[in-house]
C-alpha cells in the first residue's frame, strides 16, 4: 500500500473533506485544518481526523503527505505557513482547479521537487464539508501536474494514491491543464453564472425554468469564493474562451429572424458535437 | 370524463407521441399522422393509434379534439389542411413552444373560437416518437393560452384534459407566454448551444467535460428542426434576452483579472438566485 501512515489535509471542503474520508478509511492517520470550526467539528465527529492542526500548522511534521485543498489563491499562503515544518521526504499535492499559479508558488517556496499538483475533475455545485463524501473520486478523471522539478517518486506516489481511490489519472503540464480547463470547466461555469444573472436581472426566478433550464443553470449555485479565485488565476486563458462564447451568441442572435438556414446549421453542429461523446 | 371519444394527433414526436399515449390509455380513439413512417409504425405497433391519417388528413372529421404537435412554423400549414374537414364543435390545441404565431394562424384560419394553445414545459433534449412516453406530463407545468376569441367551453376542455393527465395548468395570453419563455426556456437553450459551438470550435469534445459542464451543454443535443422554428417565431423577444446574456458575459470577462470584488459579487448574486427556487 503506497498511502502514507500520516497525512495532513488543509481545507476540509468538498474535495479536501472527501479525500480525508478516503485516506482515513484506508488506515492513514489524517491531521486536518480548516478555518471553519464547523468543518473541523464535523470531520472529528465523523471519525475522519486523528488530530486537528492549529492555524500555525504545528504538528504537520508528522505527515508524509500534505494535501492543500483551499481556494487556489490561498494555496501559496498555506505553502508558506507549512514550509518550515515540512519533512524532507514529504509529498505535497493540492486539489485546486487551476495549476500554473500553484506550481509557481511551489517552485518559489523551494518545494518544487516534492510538489505534484492534482485536479480531480469531479466537483459539482455543492461545497463544504457537509457535501464531502466517500466515493467522490471513484471513476473520476484526475489530472496530475508534475512541476518541471518534480522528482519521479512523488509523482508516482500521487498518481498511485488516485488510482487506489478508483480514479482515472491523466498527467500533463500545468500550462496544458489550465488551457484545457479554461474551456472545459471554467467556461461552462461562467456561462451558467451569466445566464443566472441575466434571468435574475429580467425578474425571472429559477422556479420558472423547466428541467432543461435547470440543467443549464445548475452550476450557478457554485461557491463564489472558489470561483473568484479561479477567475483570477486563470483569467488570461478564460478571457479568450468567453470571447468565443460571446461571438457564438452574437452570431445566433443575428441569424434568429434573418437566416434560418444558418440557425439550423448551428444547432445541427452543436447537436453533432453533443453526440460525439 | 371530459376526454373526447376520438382525437386526432398530428405529429407523433416527443410531445405529440406522449399525449397520444395518454389519450389512448384513457380510452380515447386516437387517429394519428406523422410525415415519418417510422413514427406511425411505432405508434401503431404500440397500440396507441386506432387509425392512421393520410397527408390530406381525410378522416379527421371524426375527431372531437385536434392536437397539432409539429414544429411551430409548420402549425399554420396543418391548420389549413385540416380546416375544411373539422367538425363545428371541434376543440383544437397545439403543443408548440411559442404561442403568438400559432394564435395568429388560428385567428386567420377562422378557428380562433375553438382554438386554445398549450405549451407543456416538460421537453428535454430528446425528440421523436422513440422518446415519447406515458407520464411525461405528470407534475409538469402546462401553459394554456386562449385566443382573444376563444369560447369558454374549449378553454375548459383543454385545461381539464391537462389536469386529468396530472399537469399543473397556468393560463395566460400568447404574448405573455412568449415573453416569458424567451427568457426561461429559449435563452437557456441558446446558451447551451452557443457553449457547445464554442467548445467545438476550440477542439474540445464533450468527453473532456466534467459533470457540471455536461449539465450546461445537455440541451445542445436538442432538435435543430424544432429550435430553428422557435428561433424564427420568437426571435424578436429572444434578441433582447441574448443581448442581456452577452452583456453579463462581457462584464465578467472584463472583471476576471481586474476586479475580484465584482467577480465575487456577480457569483454571489447568481448563487442567491439559484437558492431562491
Amino acid at each position: 500500500m503506497s498511502l502514507p501512515d500520516t497525512a495532513a489535509v488543509v481545507g476540509l471542503g468538498l474535495m479536501g473533506g472527501s479525500l480525508a474520508r478516503e485516506l482515513a478509511a484506508r488506515g492513514t492517520a489524517v491531521l486536518g485544518y480548516d478555518p471553519d470550526p464547523r468543518a473541523l467539528e464535523g470531520a472529528v465527529g465523523a471519525g475522519v481526523l486523528r488530530g486537528v492542526l492549529p492555524p500555525s500548522l504545528e504538528g504537520i511534521e508528522e505527515a508524509g503527505l500534505l494535501v492543500i485543498a483551499v481556494p487556489v489563491t490561498a494555496t501559496a499562503g498555506v505553502l508558506g505557513t507549512a514550509l518550515p515544518r515540512l519533512r524532507r521526504d514529504v509529498v505535497v499535492t493540492d486539489l485546486g482547479s487551476t495549476k500554473r499559479a500553484v506550481e509557481a508558488a511551489a517552485l518559489e517556496a523551494g518545494v518544487g521537487a516534492r510538489f505534484v499538483g492534482s485536479h480531480p475533475l469531479t466537483g459539482d455545485h455543492r461545497s463544504g464539508w457537509d457535501a464531502s463524501r466517500q466515493g467522490l473520486f471513484v471513476g473520476a478523471r484526475v489530472v496530475v501536474c508534475p512541476t518541471p522539478r518534480s522528482e519521479s517518486a512523488p509523482v508516482e506516489r500521487v498518481r498511485e494514491m488516485w488510482r487506489s481511490l478508483g480514479s482515472v489519472v491523466e498527467t500533463m503540464s500545468a500550462e496544458e491543464h489550465d488551457r484545457r480547463v479554461a474551456w472545459t470547466s471554467h467556461l461552462p461555469q461562467l456561462a451558467s453564472t451569466a445566464l443566472a444573472l441575466a434571468l435574475n436581472a429580467a425578474g425571472h426566478p429559477r422556479g420558472e425554468l423547466g428541467p432543461g433550464g435547470r440543467d443549464v443553470t445548475r452550476l450557478a449555485a457554485s461557491s463564489p469564493e472558489m470561483w473568484t479565485a479561479i477567475c483570477e488565476e486563470n483569467g488570461d486563458l478564460l478571457e479568450e474562451a468567453i470571447r468565443s462564447l460571446e461571438r457564438e451568441l452574437s452570431t445566433l442572435r443575428g441569424a434568429l429572424r434573418r437566416d434560418p438556414a444558418l440557425v439550423r446549421e448551428r444547432f445541427t453542429r452543436a447537436r453533432d458535437w453533443s453526440a460525439g461523446g
